[in-house]
């Protein structure tokens, strides 16, 4: 999507080998008129999905997530983190292991909100090495629900989370591609 | 707000004396279009007020704020909460109690986000003991900024945090006001 690659491209930071920072516009201060613009994008892409659900975890995806299910006209669902989880027989619950801080957090969604007669489309702004979206899974999963896809706003694709979805057939639609940051510029996948 | 009491009354769960449940609709099932709603009437009551930016806290707040915040025409910030922090110049930290979970968070903005010429309007998905207001206002006040008021999707009138709004002397629109719970049913304060 070129209105993200330009904007990453311009008010993007890289920092070190791997970490890009699109805090001004996308998970921190976000930019409305993007998040308009990136949810009409997924919207498309799975308008012929037959989706019900959009689901995503707090926080940074629940911006383009409730866009992408405005356009959808579906609920959108957004799991809760937990340090530590009771569990319940009312939740669904998910182990995420964040490599940049480390540490394992429980993700929660309610059982009331993922059916097994919904088609769920997962939302996130990153996709990395694929823990969240993993977890998400795990969750529609153990509801006996149809995952119909994931839409990722921004894929690092030298990270193990694309590898991951392609292994559990998972259809994947990513906004911006990143092969790789060159002296702290930011290389898309789709250029020469 | 007729159409958000309709859905509170309709939907919304009562628990014990002072805990209502809206998890259907607003802060983990997320209704879409009630957040476009709600969003324009937040924009409509602060239409006039020169507003630059719109600041909430992660979770709930951010798909009432996102879309206030497109409405307006001007950038969303979402304060950050950590368990602990670690001192920086690059950015603006508050505590914020909470007497449900009886714990101390911290809310994280970074500085580039809210600077003194901005006029920053305040959106949260609850007004109870007004805890999370307040951290967000010792921002916008260490920031050098001007608050303008604050968008409060459901207000308990009988918790504290009114009255200390109130005592600072912050205009406040809710769109739901909650007078009490009698009997699991909720009395909304413009009611007989």
């Amino acid at each position: 999507m070129r209105e993200l690659e330009e904007r990453i491209r311009r008010e993007g930071r890289v920092l070190g080998t791997d970490v890009l920072k699109v805090d001004n516009f996308l998970n921190h201060q976000v930019d409305p008129k993007l998040m308009v613009a990136l949810g009409h994008e997924f919207a498309m892409r799975f308008a012929d999905a037959g989706v019900t659900k959009v689901l995503t975890v707090e926080s940074s995806g629940i911006a383009p997530a409730v866009f992408t299910a405005l356009d959808l006209d579906v609920p959108m669902v957004f799991a809760r983190k937990r340090k530590s989880i009771t569990l319940s027989a009312d939740n669904y619950t998910a182990d995420v292991y964040s490599f940049t801080k480390q540490e394992t957090n429980h993700i929660i969604v309610d059982k009331r909100f993922i059916q097994p007669k919904d088609s769920v489309l997962i939302i996130d702004d990153f996709l990395a090495n694929g823990q969240a979206a993993q977890g998400m899974m795990e969750i529609i999963t153990a509801a006996g629900a149809n995952l119909v896809g994931a839409g990722i706003v921004i894929e690092k694709t030298f990270q193990k989370g694309r590898q991951l979805l392609n292994e559990a057939n998972v259809r994947v639609e990513s906004l911006a591609r990143i092969e790789d940051f060159v002296n702290g510029q930011v290389v898309f996948a789709n250029e020469d």
